[in-house]
């Protein structure tokens, strides 16, 4: 079996992005309508994920529950936001074996309600917050068009919900889970410099008083809303009735907090890193970071790749031989295909000159090693390396797509040449935000509370601004 | 808040079971009938035995992928007797969004028909196979009758799917993972010694050609079916078309598996272990192997607290110093309704008398160890000793609760006093052992292939028996 062809991105970047996933085999329809099987390549990228994210939130002190993926429509409604924003999407059991049910349930799109009706019976008292819970599920949302990682009807979650004794608080999670978990996971592991900040009214989460969130900018310069932290105050707490005895000894209403990632990111990880040849993986989250492709079958050949085998092994480096009866040009896509970030090439002729060859997945670049050097301490060199120039060239990307607008006039100007991130001034009107989508559906990303406007005018009515808004087209 | 009366398991064993269950805060009922939430204590419980069992499987060359939780009717129906068996008790999604759905689908109740759909699409030749696959998810079933952990609508666990070339090889793999994977994981970390047998014809998994079973004995002598594997021959092949071309360059259906465990476990871990007192937790899957009790504040207890639990944490022991406001006693009392395998008290007194005292959850015993000692040292030996000792004190209690029996008078006889594992021999006809369930609903096991015959007649209708069969009642 040939590797099988990419289109090219810069000729059809749907195409590629789709032939990137089949080719590498991170997922593929099923015979389920709107939903994909993660398969075993792709499966292994959501548990780096999922092992990385775990642990920041184990480090900063929350904890893992499950709850059910059914909810009574009645607990559902209690918030009417949120039935009301997820009533068109969910999908409902009407049925149990032979029996019609005698209240219908949906398979949980989130799970506030589940959340908060749970809280609501442990919390008695200050002393018993803040409680702080997580868990790594799949959420159901009945999509109509839908895209392998981007949007299906069931994908891979964490879903983290907390209750607080007071505002501060629980605005510091909201903000603390935005900053120091999320945008430190995209920085430091995907290498994907997302930029973070506010929803406008109109994006936030149905139910909640404001949402922060990460949004990413892809090689096309599409948006893609990455993951967010939602600030629920005590609207909650008071349609479920979770209350706590305070420090006063009054009943009080808890402050809520909740936030997510999904399988999305895979789809981030892709469309910010890979190349016509495949995927290519920031060391940190590749399932495997190396392997050695033998060429020929001489003996000193296999028991180099064996012993550059053991040595990577010992530093924590995974490693695997491809040994197959494939040819070495094979090998070689097959390895670029799959992001593999450091491929190692031993062939006999190269071993007579006491050499053998590491090639970065990134830059494609070969370099020649003396084959009796500990050869795990160069790949760890080349792996930090890799890690740091994917997102330095990421970075690179980002900002030269990154526009600045005055005008309505001038946002047309940019978008007819290439999308990106346009930054605009905004008064913080919903009409403004509505004509703004009239230019190929743009739509406010968020706002940056931190950075100086770009006039002091609405760069849509002209009127008195008061935020700064990143604009963009979005997955 | 003062711990949780706890039932003796003497008195009522149901009510201890649940008493346990909820003292310890392993799960509670949720407003979804018949769910249970898993709490973060039993959480953490379920993921030790993640962790365990998913490197078992990978180190055996199986890989996780995730499928989705929804089958459309049709694809259920392909092979009928999974449907006769699953029908009653699957919940049917028959709506999305405000849209009544062409057609229904079923939440997975298990996957086999999902899973041989997708290998009938990626299976060309015998150089792909054996293809062998996991995933990790919830599975629900409509069950009249819940009980935390033993049986709710939703539960947790894993299943194997796999495709094999020949039906040897997929034979061993049904073989290799009951007794390489799940017996072994029973015995070395759960520290319960199961049995494993082949299921009767009238026990067996529908659709099944055989089903091997992993059987556990509770501390009331009732047992627990802990765990299944499953030889399917081509039967789902057949019926969902997966195709191989042979060596022989001829296309054959191939023969399949599946297997798997559940957080039933956790029911079997506390009705084989735990006592008056709540939770009694192997140290191989215990959360949290150790707590020191620092009783007084002192600052050379809590120093020495600190330093004890930087000597454990450097040999991978997890502790924890429960350092809250509470009295010794009421933190004492805790710490063993948890199961934490080894408790350190640390007080000013034995300070002055240079020791301090370890104190063994399985036991109750008091060690008293020099302070100045490696702490770490002694935890270790005495957690070994622990996971030891409690294997041996099941294997003991099961072998006490073993009965032989002759005749259908003999094991009414035994059940009139105690229930247990009844080991009779039998004729194979489904008439005898419907006959058994006459006697306090007595249930075949297990077949044990490998044992001699008690008799060489059947203990219902003396006729010739054939089969070794060990009878229990069930959970």
């Amino acid at each position: 079996m040939a590797n099988q062809k990419i289109t090219s991105r810069n000729v059809d970047f749907a195409k590629w992005y789709t032939d990137v996933v089949s080719a590498a085999k991170l997922c593929c329809y099923s015979n389920v309508k709107g939903c994909i099987i993660l398969e075993p390549y792709g499966y292994a990228i959501w548990e780096k994920m999922q092992s990385v994210i775990d642990s920041m939130l184990k480090q900063s002190n929350h904890q893992n529950v499950a709850l059910p993926m059914l909810i009574p429509e009645n607990l559902m409604k209690k918030e009417s936001d949120l039935i009301n924003g997820f009533a068109p999407e969910v999908a409902w059991v009407t049925q149990g074996g032979s029996e019609k049910l005698d209240e219908k349930m949906c398979i949980r799109p989130t799970s506030e309600t589940l959340f908060s009706d749970y809280y609501s019976g442990i919390v008695k008292s200050y002393r018993d917050l803040p409680i702080k819970y997580n868990q790594w599920c799949t959420v159901v949302r009945w999509e109509k068009e839908t895209r392998p990682f981007l949007r299906s009807r069931e994908f891979w979650w964490q879903e983290g919900h907390t209750i607080h004794a007071t505002k501060e608080e629980a605005m510091e999670e909201v903000n603390f889970v935005m900053e120091n978990i999320y945008k430190k996971f995209f920085y430091d592991y995907l290498a994907i410099p997302a930029i973070t900040g506010l929803k406008t009214e109109k994006e936030k989460f149905a139910g909640a008083d404001y949402t922060l969130t990460i949004e990413a900018l892809m090689y096309n310069g599409v948006s893609l809303q990455s993951g967010t932290s939602h600030y629920f105050g005590q609207r909650f707490s008071k349609a479920y009735d979770i209350k706590f005895l305070n420090k006063n000894n009054e009943w009080e209403n808890a402050y809520q907090t909740s936030f997510g990632v999904s399988s999305r990111m895979i789809g981030a990880l892709i469309m910010v890193h890979s190349d016509d040849d495949g995927l290519v993986l920031p060391p940190k989250i590749a399932p495997l970071q190396t392997i050695i492709i033998p060429i020929g079958s001489a003996p000193e050949v296999l028991n180099l790749a064996l012993k550059i085998k053991d040595q990577l092994e010992s530093k924590n480096i995974s490693v695997s031989i491809d040994d197959s009866s494939k040819s070495p040009g094979f090998k070689f896509a097959a390895a670029e295909v799959k992001g593999i970030p450091v491929r190692i090439e031993i062939g006999s002729r190269d071993l007579e000159n006491g050499h053998i060859t590491l090639v970065r997945r990134d830059t494609k670049e070969k370099i020649t090693v003396e084959k009796d050097s500990d050869i795990s301490l160069e790949v760890q060199t080349l792996m930090e390396k890799i890690q740091t120039n994917l997102l330095t060239r990421a970075t690179k990307r980002r900002d030269e797509m990154t526009y600045t607008a005055k005008t309505f006039k001038e946002v047309q100007e940019i978008m007819d040449k290439n999308p990106g991130f346009i930054k605009a001034s905004w008064c913080g009107k919903s009409e403004c935000e509505e004509k703004m989508k009239e230019i190929k559906g743009l739509k406010s990303r968020c706002i940056l509370k931190d950075e100086k406007l770009i006039s002091d005018k609405c760069v849509v009515c002209g009127k008195e601004a008061h935020d700064l808004v990143v604009w963009g087209i979005q997955y």
